[in-house]
C-alpha cells in the first residue's frame, strides 16, 4: 500500500471551482494505491481541496494494518465484512464520519478496484453485474430498517431484474446524461459564457451556477451577482437550457433560504443544490416544503457524510434530487445503501462529481442506479477540467452523455507526469495553501475572520 | 504549539469504558499545548479511544499555521471570529465534522486555558462570567437563526441575570450532582458492585450501566445479561439510587431500540443514552415518543458532532436529556450554542464525561450551563478512575457532587510521569492496538468481521 498526496493548482485557472463557501479551492485528492504479489493495482482517491489532504492521507495509512497481508479473494467473497470490520473498527469509530469515514471510502474503493481488474471488467458492469444477494450483503442495515430492509431490498431487486438488462443495454448505447458545472463564483463572466457556449452546442442541455454569496456580500448584492451569472449561461445558451443552482450552505437556515430563491424564481432552476447546512435533515424538509410552489426542487448529499444522514434526507422528505459522492461515505458498500434508499423513496441520483477523479468514481454508480432503476429525472455533474493530461483514461462525453468506458476498474490511473509535478509537498507546480488563502482573503466583502488565514506580519 | 499522542491501557483494568460498539477502548488523547513568549502554557484535550490518535494528533498540527505568531489579546478581543475562521476555513472545512472539528475544538479549548491563565481563574469562572454580549459573540448563528437568533439569546440570557449570582454561589457551595459509570460491558459484576457500593456510600445516588449487546449475542442473551448488570448495581446501592442506561449506538433503528427498552421497564431508567445512530434525528423523535408511556428519558449528544445536530436533536424533539462532550464538537464556541438551544428547548444538559480528561472540560460547561439555567434534571456523568496519578488536579467529589476546582483553566495540567510511560509510540507503558483487538476479538459474541482487526496469519 502507497498513499499520494497529490495537489492541483486550481486557484491559477481563474477560480475554477470556487463557491460561496470554498472561496479558493485547490483540487487534491490522497490516493490508495493497493499493490497484489500477482502484479494488480488497484487505487480509489479521497477528494480534497488543498490544505488537509496530509491529514486525509494519514488517515488512510491508519488502515494499512487491516490490508497489506491479507488476500483479495477474502474481500471478495465477504465485501460487507470488510466495510463493516474498517467502518465499525471498536478503537478507530471514535474518529466518526469525515475525514475517517472518507478514509474508510478510499480502501474500500481500492479494493473494489482491485476486484474489477481481477475480472478485467469496468467498475459500471462489475456494479451493474451484481446479484440481489451480494447488493443485500455489502450493505450493514443496522441502522437503517426503519427505511429499507434485508428483504424489501431484496424485493425490489427481484422485481426489477427484467429491466436491469434492457436499462444496461441502453447506457452502453447512449450514455449517461450530464450537466455541466460552469458557473463558479468569481469567474469571470466571459469565460463561464465560452465554456456555457461550447458545451451547448456539443449537445449539454444543463447548467449549474453557485449563487448565494450573501453571507459575504449583503442580499442585494449577492441577487445581483446572481442574476448575472444566471443571465450570461442562458445567453450563452439556448432556450431548451435548464439552469441548476448550488448554494453550498451559504444561504444560513431553511426560511432564510426559501426567502433568498424565491428571488431567482424567475429562472425556474431545477434545483437549489445545498442551500443550508448539509446535515440539517429537519430543514431540508422544511426547505422542500417551501420552495415546492415555486416549483424549485430541494439537492444535497455531496457532504452528507454517511447513509445514517441519506436515510433522514431521504425518508424525511428533504431531497427531490439525491446527490452522492463518490469519495464521502463508506466507499461503495455504504453508497449502495443510499442508492437502493433513493430508489424506495423515489428521489432520483444525481450525483455530485465537482472535484478531481469524482467523475470516474461515480459514473460508474450512476450506471448502477439507473440499470436498476431506470433514468429518469437523472443528471450526472461533469466538469470540463482536469481530465485530459491528469487521467490516463479521461471521462468521455458526447451529445451531452457520458459515454461508459471500457478500462478495467475505476479508471483513475494518472500520468506519470501529474503525480510528480503535483505530489505534496515536493512537487514542482504543486498548490500552496499561502496562495490560495491569500487569493480567498483578497476576495471582494470576504468574511472578517479571513484574515487569521493570513500569514502573521 | 506542541501535540502529545497518549495512550493509556484501559483494557488492562478490567476492560473498564467497554460498551457494545467500542469493545476494548484504551482511553487515550491528542492534546495540543501553546506556549507563549510571557511563560503561560496552554492545554486542551481530544479525546479518543486509542488507534487512531494519530490521525487526530495530525489534524491538529495542521492548525499550528493559524495559531503560533500571533496574540492572545486578539483572541480574547473576537473568539468568536478565531474559532469561526478555523471551522470554516475555506479548504480544511471539506474534511468536515469528526476528526477535523475535534482538532478545531481542541486548539479553540486550549486558546481558551491561556485566556482564563492570563486572569489567573479556573475555566468555570471564567465562563460563568461571561456577559450575554461575550456569549452572542462567540457563536456562529449561521445555520441554527431558525431555532435560536442573536436577539432571542440575548433576551433569554438578560432575563436570568438576576439568578445567575445566587445559582453560581449555590455551586460553589454545594458542588455539581454526578451519576458514576460503573456497568462496563464485559465487567466483572464482582468489581462493578464493589465500586458501586463504595460510591453509594460516599453519597452517589445515580448509577449507569452499558446495555444491549444484542448485536453480538441475540437479543435474549443480552436482555439476561443486562438484568443481571442491573441487578448488581441495585442491589450493591440503595433503594433510592437512580439507574441509567446506555446502548452506545448499538440497539438499531428506534423500533428495535423502543422494543428492547420495554424489556427493562421495570428497572425505571431514567433514560436510555445513545440507543440508535447519534445522528439519527428523525429515529430520536420517534424512539423519545414510544418511550414516554414507559416513563423511560432518551439521552443522547456524546457523538453528535456538531450545533447543527444538536439543533435538530433538541428542536425536534429527540432528547430527554442532552449530553454534550467537551472534546466532539469546535470547543468552548460551539458548545456554548449548544447550551443556549438546550435552554431554548427545555432540555436539561447532562454532560458526557466517560474518557480521559472530559470531566475537566465539562465541568466548566455545566457550571455556565447551571448558573444561566438552573441545576433541575441536570445530572454530569463521573468516572472514578484515570484522574488521580493522571492530573496535578483531579476532580474532587464529595457527597455525589464534583466540587468546583480553584487552579487556573481547564486543570488539564498532566503527572509528568503519566506523560513519559504513556506517549505514543514510544512510552515504556503505551497502549498496544495489537492487544486491545485480540481482547475485542476474544469476547464471547464478537461479530465475524473482528477476524479483520487481527494480525493476517
Amino acid at each position: 500500500m502507497e498513499v499520494l498526496d497529490l495537489r492541483y493548482p486550481t486557484v491559477r485557472m481563474g477560480l475554477a471551482g470556487s463557491d460561496p463557501r470554498h472561496l479558493a479551492p485547490n483540487y487534491s485528492c490522497a490516493v490508495p494505491v493497493l499493490r497484489t504479489d500477482s502484479g494488480l493495482e488497484g487505487r480509489a482517491l479521497v477528494f480534497t481541496i488543498g490544505d488537509g489532504t496530509q491529514i486525509q492521507a494519514a488517515a488512510i495509512e491508519a488502515l494499512r494494518r487491516f490490508v497489506v497481508g491479507r488476500g483479495l479473494a477474502d474481500f471478495i467473497a465477504q465485501p460487507g465484512l470488510f466495510a463493516q470490520a474498517l467502518a465499525e473498527h471498536h478503537q478507530l469509530r471514535w474518529l466518526a464520519l469525515g475525514v475517517y469515514r472518507m478514509a474508510v471510502g478510499g480502501v474500500v474503493n481500492a479494493l473494489w478496484d482491485l476486484w474489477a481488474k481481477s475480472e478485467g471488467v469496468p467498475m459500471w458492469r462489475l456494479l451493474a453485474g451484481l446479484t440481489p444477494a451480494q447488493i443485500v450483503s455489502c450493505i450493514d442495515f443496522h441502522h437503517l430498517r426503519d427505511v429499507l430492509d434485508e428483504a424489501e431490498l431484496t424485493e425490489m431487486l427481484r422485481a426489477r431484474a427484467g429491466q436491469r438488462e434492457e436499462n444496461l443495454e441502453r447506457l452502453t448505447r447512449t450514455g449517461v446524461r450530464v450537466y455541466s458545472t460552469a458557473g463558479w463564483s468569481g469567474r469571470p463572466l466571459d469565460e463561464v459564457r465560452r465554456v456555457c457556449s461550447g458545451l451547448y452546442a456539443k449537445g449539454t442541455r444543463a447548467f449549474k451556477a453557485k449563487v448565494g454569496r450573501g453571507q459575504q456580500y449583503g442580499r442585494a448584492r449577492a441577487l445581483d451577482e446572481d442574476r448575472r451569472m444566471l443571465d450570461a449561461i442562458r445567453d450563452s445558451t439556448g432556450p431548451d437550457a435548464l439552469l441548476l443552482t448550488d448554494a453550498n450552505q451559504n444561504l444560513g437556515d431553511w426560511r432564510t433560504a426559501a426567502a433568498y430563491m424565491s428571488e431567482l424564481a424567475a429562472y425556474k432552476p431545477l434545483f437549489i443544490e445545498e442551500a443550508i447546512a448539509y446535515n440539517d435533515v429537519l430543514g431540508y424538509a422544511k426547505l422542500r416544503q417551501a420552495l415546492a410552489p415555486l416549483g424549485i426542487g430541494v439537492a444535497g448529499g455531496e457532504q452528507a457524510p454517511d447513509a445514517v444522514t441519506f436515510k433522514q434526507l431521504l425518508a424525511g422528505g428533504g431531497l427531490t434530487h439525491c446527490q452522492i459522492d463518490g469519495a464521502r461515505v463508506g466507499g461503495v458498500n455504504e453508497l449502495l445503501s443510499i442508492v437502493a434508499m433513493a430508489a424506495k423513496c423515489g428521489v432520483p441520483v444525481c450525483p455530485h462529481s465537482g472535484g478531481i477523479g469524482l467523475g470516474q468514481l461515480v459514473g460508474p454508480m450512476a450506471v448502477f442506479d439507473q440499470a436498476w432503476f431506470g433514468s429518469e429525472g437523472r443528471w450526472l455533474e461533469y466538469l470540463e477540467f482536469l481530465q485530459a493530461g491528469v487521467f490516463v483514461h479521461p471521462l468521455e462525453v458526447h451529445d451531452g452523455h457520458w459515454m461508459l468506458p471500457s478500462a478495467p476498474g475505476w479508471g483513475l490511473e494518472m500520468e506519470p507526469g501529474f503525480v510528480e509535478r503535483y505530489r505534496y509537498p515536493d512537487g514542482p507546480e504543486c498548490a500552496d495553501s499561502d496562495e490560495a488563502d491569500g487569493m480567498a482573503a483578497a476576495q471582494p466583502g470576504a468574511p472578517p475572520y479571513v484574515r487569521y488565514w493570513l500569514p502573521e506580519r
